[in-house]
This record gives structure tokens, C-alpha cells and sequence, in this order.
């Protein structure tokens, strides 16, 4: 079995009787390697992939080294997939994204395509760690999902722990999975053990790929939290020496390629993953303990809109989003939570009309507070609801939520303000925010 | 002169005849205190507030503290005031905002009331950096801020250097403080001299004010700069060791209330003020010098409209945009620039219909790439234009810049992607992006 390989590294690989999963040391003048043979989605013929000790996938050019078979794996793709297919404690449901994908030959860009058996495959120690089911619910890139998907994943989810698995993980796109884990979280909390989504931001067939590190991370979160929460684990730092559990609710997406791209906003992490010691460190005691049982609740009604403010925005879009019948819209103001004084009458005709209007603000960090100026003041009187510490994001999701639980604007206005999910932190400190260097 | 005392603490500095800029001290067992006597603005009728040495100004209760007069200012309000209206080699223009605003009785919130002469008053010290001349345009806060303001402040800074002004400061409030930045540097690079945009987080008659050393930083900065760029120079952390200048095109306001809530975005900062040494620190060798004269170009297209992606989103926002008459689209896309894959048809029509469409990243750190997955490469099939790595909010003023230059589609993208200001950094390193906490 060499899958993927062609032309030059299937030949030599197939005359030296080496097949994927066996361990194969690769060495030069220089270097000197051992790992286990991956499939290989190289464009260059070349190449073989190898799965190092720290877990990464690196590739190696057989016109610069030389190969030797230590070991054969002794496994069959078949026992593999048996394997994946038993029940188990921690269930993983792969949706697409980076951490499945593959490179496509004919544009060379990355599309999802390998099914969680194959990703099991490349991390054979996964299985070590847990009994694993897996299921591949889609195979969509994140920026194509919808809310209909979020109650698809839900309902897996739920199904999940009442079939019996302590734990979930899911497998998702980075770009859209802290709107994903938003949507579980009001959908699915308190849940009877951890749901834990992770993506990648290099594609597994990439040297420098944290699909391996990031997945077995969150086997071994699933199998050791102790909490009944969504959160999103990725890697804390550039290097690969841990990853970060972020609360589901308090996540975002901080930068288009880093590994460490995920941060907590206005809150601290849950958990690291110290994926050397393989240890789980919770970090904080204020977690969401585990209930006796899965409740589910995931109606989401998507006639919501994310209006960012800017200097020239004029009020009528309010007006032209009420026509075009949004029934809630979250403003992204500026600063404490402000938009120009001329929205005050726009703001109230969307409450006349039952559009539920809510204020989030476009720094990100710190907490809304619309009673320190005039703008504010009158911005509330005209019906616009302070939104505090939530993100602009995740007060979309919950009032795509809202919108789902109720149709009475009170009703709404009372479930949007109560803490579901800890989406709002009352408490911050100084440490919440970064540190930029200024020198 | 006793601005702003009533009742008790205007009965008590009467009777010690201590007048507005005059030394005092207050004192108790605890507590020995020197200041400058400045304006109250104070809701409690026994505080009198004193500028302390580290710049800050203090409120003390006169029942809780002894006063007494020090020493006489011997400059009366009538001096100061035509100091300031005399021609200086540094200018501060002022538009408003928290640095010039006072607490208003009858709501208790925050307006924008002082004047640059009353500003002068509050800081003497600032005289000794070098002779101003000061001018106050608007007296707006900053969410009010529009255009066709920014076009009256840039020609305001034209006049202020084609009459020898040397250096400019804008007093500025912080809530669109970094449109306007961009505005000006996109209307006015290069420039003869520095025009440094500088706010507060906390209103000047507040003890934890950050406007006394935020300005006088600015003057002195706009001294002593070398470049001929547009900063914002704010607070570099909590604490008051030292401001930071921002490339006005590279910042962004990232916390509500933090006073070091600026930073820059995929960039470092071009300078340190450290103001207990009076020293400026630059901290770049690649800033734009100064130019030989002002060239000034402030014409700005506002029908612009600045689209945040999200799951859920409908391409007939696309459509509708259109029919409204916005003639471009900045897009917050995910990630490395993406939108669910539905939109590309809306985006063919929109490109059809003249209307240009660029995308950022709502990720802010980090660079649009949209060759690297299937959906970014068929998004710039349907016309849509990778804006590497400026920041959403930037792009949007440079859109309506664009557009105030060119209504041809091929010449405003020619534009859009050319580095005019610095909004572009070719080279990104692993410290622009904060550290977080992870402990």
C-alpha cells in the first residue's frame, strides 16, 4: 500500500518492499532520520513523507537520501479501518478543513478530502491514548459552513454522548470553527463531557503541518477535562511545544496563517495540552462541570446581520436591512460601543419594527459601556442593547440563537443578557490583553 | 480665575487666594502632595484637582486634605491666552474629543468642551517644548467624525505647514481616531513634517487621565520626529513610561479603555517617547522623510461599504449594496480572504456593475492569500481583489479615496494596490504579532 506516491519514490519504495506505515530511516553525510512512511500528496515525484517522533510530517527528496526499511507496521489498511469503525470512548467527527485536506493536483490548492480513518492512519498513537470512533459528518472547507450545519454537528454531537462516548473532537475548517464553536455551545451546554474542535492551519501533507500534534492533543483533552464544554484547541505558541484550550465562546481566529492563531479575548484559557509529557494542565477551577445528560437546543434563525460601523456609514442600511427582513442586527461600534449620533432614529424605527438591535464593539478587547458618554445614552434610548465583554461574533451566533427560542423582542433582549455559555466574563485583568513589543 | 469650583471648594481657595495655575500643596498624616491648581469639572463640590509632576491631574477632597498656596503662576488666563494665538513652530489643531472634553452636569457623561487654549492652560509645561500656535477646528467626538471632516482637518494641516508650522498635533478622540489617521496619511504623504494624532482613554479632569502626557508627548514628538508621516502616538502600556507612535495606516484601537489600547497592526511602531527623559526614540530607519513642500489630495468617494462575512451570510447582500449605489466593497473575509463559495456569481455581478471589490482578513494580523485554497482562487476568478495584508478598516478609507481619484475600475485597483502611505508591509516577523498569557 503506497498511496499517493508515483513515478520515482514508488519505484524505489516498492523495491525496497516498504509500505505506508512502516519505519524507514532516511540519511545523508548529514542527517540522519527515522519515521514512519505516510502517504504522500507531493506534486514532486521525489519526495516520501515521513511521521517524525514529534509528530510532524516531513518530506524527503530520495535524490538526497539515502532510504533503508527498520520495521515493518504490521498493520493492514484494513485492521486500520476496522479499527476506526468500533464504538469507542472518544468520538471523532471529521466536518473538512485544513486538518483533513489534501493538496488538489489540477489547481494545486487545498481542498478537504481524506476521511477519518485515514486520518487515523497518519497518527497511529491516537489509538494509544483512547478507543476511537470516527465519523465523517462533511467534508466542507469552513468558509462554506451554514447555520443548518451547525445543527447537523450538534445533533452528532448529542448523539454521540448518548451512544455512549465520553468525549467528542471534531475535526473543522480554522476560518469559520470559533462561529461553529459558538453555535454548540448555546446549542449543547452544560454537556456530559468536553467537546473539543480542532483544525490545522498547515494541511496535513505539509512539513511543517500541526494537524498531527493538534488531533492527538485533543484526543487526550476529550479523554482527561474535565469540563462539559465546547472549546477549540490549537497550538499556544509558534513552536510545537503545547496547545491551548479556548472556551468555545471567548475564541477567535487572530491571524490568517500562524499556528498559534487562536486566542482567548477577554479571558484566559481553559486548559494546555503538554503534548511531550501527554498532560492535560487546567488552568482555571470556573469551568462548566459535566451534566447527567445531553440537552440539545439548536434552532438558529440566520435573518441576522453583523453591521461594522465606519466614519461615512450612512443610517439608511438600517432601513434596507428591516426591508430586506433581518429581524436582528449586532453593531460592531467604535470604542465603549458608539455609532454617529445620526442612527439614534434609524435604531429606533428597528425597534418599532421588532428588529432586535444589540452592541458589541469593533476593538475586540475590553467591554462595552454605553453610559459614559452622551452617544451611548441617547443610543440606548433609542433601544440599542449594551452587549458588555461578548465578542461581535459570538453575539451574532447567540442571536441567530435567540432568534430560534423566541420571537418576543423582551424575551430575546432577556436571553441575549443572560451568561449561557460564559460568553460574557464579568470579571477581566490586566493580563487578558497581549503584549505588543515596542522595541 | 477658579473655573469650574462651586460651594465649598471655591469658598476655601478664595479665602487662601489661590487662583487656577497656581502651586499648591495638600497634605494629611498620610499623604504630602505638590501640584498646579487646574480647572474643576468635579460633580463633588469639596475636590479641587491638582496637575501632579508625572503629568496627571488628581482630585483631593477638602475634607480629607490641608491646602495651601505655594506659589503665585503670575500668568493670567488673558497671557495664556494670546500665547496661544500667537504663530508657533508646532500647531495643535483640535477636533473634539475625550483629551478636550469635560464631564457634562446634567447627564453625568463625557462631552467635548475644552478648547486648545484651555488645553495650553492645563499643561504650561508644554510651552517649554517648543512656541505653539493652536486652533481649534470642530469640537465633535470622535464617532460623529465623517469625510468630508477629514477633508477640512487635511487642509487645515496643509495651511498650518505652508504657513511654517513645523510639526502638527491633533487632539483627536479616540473612537475613529485610526480612520482619520488614515485619511490624512493617504491625503497628505509626504509630508514636511510629523502630524501626530494623539487622544485619551480617560477624560482630562479624571484623576488616571492619560491626555497630559499623550500631548505633551505629541508636541514633543512633532518636534523632534524626523519623518514626514501621519502617527497616532498614544500610551505604550498600562502604566505612564512611555507613548508609542503608531504608523497612522498600521494601528488600530484594540481596547475599549485600556490607555495603551492602540497598537500596531502587522507592523512595529516608527517611535518611543519617553517622557520623563523628554527623549525621543526612533525606533525604524524606513520611515518617509520629509518632503520639500505639502501635497494635498483629499477628495474621498464615501459610497463605500465595509462587509464582514459570517456563516449565514446571503450573497443578495451583495445585490443589494449594488441597487443602493455603493460603488465599492471591502470585504472582512475569513481567514486567508474567503467567503462561502456562493458568493462568486454576486461578486461577478458586482464587478460587472463597475463596483470594486477587495478583500481583507477579519483575523487582522497576518496577510490575505487567496491562492492557497480552491475558494480564494475562484473568488479572484469572479473579480475579487487580494488586499495582502491592510487592515479592513484602512482599505475602506483608501477605497473611498480611490474612488475620489478615479471612477475608471482598472485605474482604482492600480491604486489600491499600490503602497502609498506604508499601508503595506512586505515583510512580516514573528513579534508583530502580542504575546497572550497562557498561564
Amino acid at each position: 500500500m503506497l498511496e499517493g506516491y508515483r513515478g520515482r519514490a514508488l519505484q524505489l519504495l516498492s523495491s525496497l518492499g516498504i509500505e505506508v506505515g512502516d519505519t524507514v530511516q532516511v540519511y545523508n553525510e548529514k542527517v540522519n532520520v527515522k519515521g514512519l512512511l505516510m502517504p504522500s500528496y507531493s506534486k514532486d515525484d521525489s519526495i516520501i513523507v515521513l511521521k517524525l517522533d514529534n509528530g510532524y510530517n516531513a518530506g524527503f527528496s530520495i535524490e538526497k537520501y539515502k532510504v533503508e526499511l527498520i520495521g515493518k507496521s504490521g498493520k493492514t489498511s484494513e485492521a486500520l479501518g476496522k479499527q476506526s469503525s468500533s464504538p469507542g470512548k472518544i468520538k471523532i467527527i471529521s466536518t473538512g478543513g485544513t486538518i483533513v485536506s489534501k493538496v488538489e493536483y489540477e489547481t494545486g490548492a487545498v481542498r478537504p478530502a481524506l476521511s477519518t480513518e485515514e486520518i487515523v492512519r497518519f497518527l497511529p498513537e491516537i489509538q494509544e491514548i483512547s478507543s476511537i470512533s470516527a465519523q465523517v459528518l462533511f467534508s466542507i472547507l469552513s468558509e462554506n459552513m451554514k447555520p443548518e450545519y451547525w445543527v447537523k454537528i450538534a445533533e452528532a454531537v448529542a448523539k454521540a454522548f448518548n451512544e455512549g462516548s465520553e468525549g467528542v473532537v471534531i475535526a473543522h475548517g480554522t476560518d469559520t470553527m470559533s462561529y461553529t464553536a459558538s453555535a454548540l455551545a448555546f446549542s449543547l451546554t452544560p454537556l456530559p463531557g468536553p467537546v473539543v474542535m480542532v483544525g490545522s492551519q498547515r494541511s496535513s501533507d505539509r512539513p511543517s503541518s500541526d494537524s498531527g500534534i493538534n488531533l492527538a492533543s485533543s484526543v487526550l483533552l476529550a479523554r482527561d477535562a474535565p469540563f462539559g464544554e465546547v472549546v477549540v484547541n490549537m497550538h499556544g505558541e509558534s513552536s510545537d511545544t503545547y496547545t491551548v484550550a479556548h472556551r468555545g465562546v471567548k475564541v477567535r481566529k487572530m491571524h490568517t496563517s500562524r499556528r498559534d492563531a487562536f486566542q482567548s479575548i477577554n479571558d484566559l484559557p481553559l486548559a494546555k495540552v503538554l503534548w511531550n509529557e501527554k498532560t492535560v494542565k487546567i488552568l482555571r477551577s470556573d469551568y462548566i462541570g459535566k451534566s447527567e445528560e445531553v440537552r440539545l437546543n439548536a434552532k438558529f434563525d440566520d435573518r441576522v446581520f453583523l453591521l461594522k460601523f465606519y466614519p461615512g456609514l450612512k443610517p439608511d442600511i438600517i432601513d434596507i436591512l428591516i426591508s430586506s427582513g433581518y429581524r436582528g442586527i449586532i453593531v460592531e461600534g467604535t470604542g465603549l460601543g458608539h455609532t454617529s449620533s445620526d442612527f439614534q432614529e434609524a435604531f429606533k424605527r428597528a425597534k418599532e419594527e421588532g428588529v432586535f438591535v444589540g452592541m458589541t464593539s469593533q476593538c475586540l478587547f475590553g467591554r462595552v459601556n454605553m453610559n459614559v458618554y452622551q452617544t451611548g445614552r441617547l443610543l440606548q434610548q433609542s433601544g440599542v442593547v449594551p452587549l458588555s465583554d461578548i465578542l461581535p461574533e459570538v453575539a451574532l451566533v447567540k442571536l441567530m440563537w435567540s432568534l430560534g427560542q423566541s420571537k418576543d423582542l423582551e424575551e430575546i433582549t432577556r436571553i441575549m443578557l443572560k451568561n449561557v455559555a460564559g460568553e460574557y466574563n464579568p470579571r477581566h485583568f490586566l493580563d487578558h490583553f497581549p503584549r505588543w513589543k515596542h522595541e
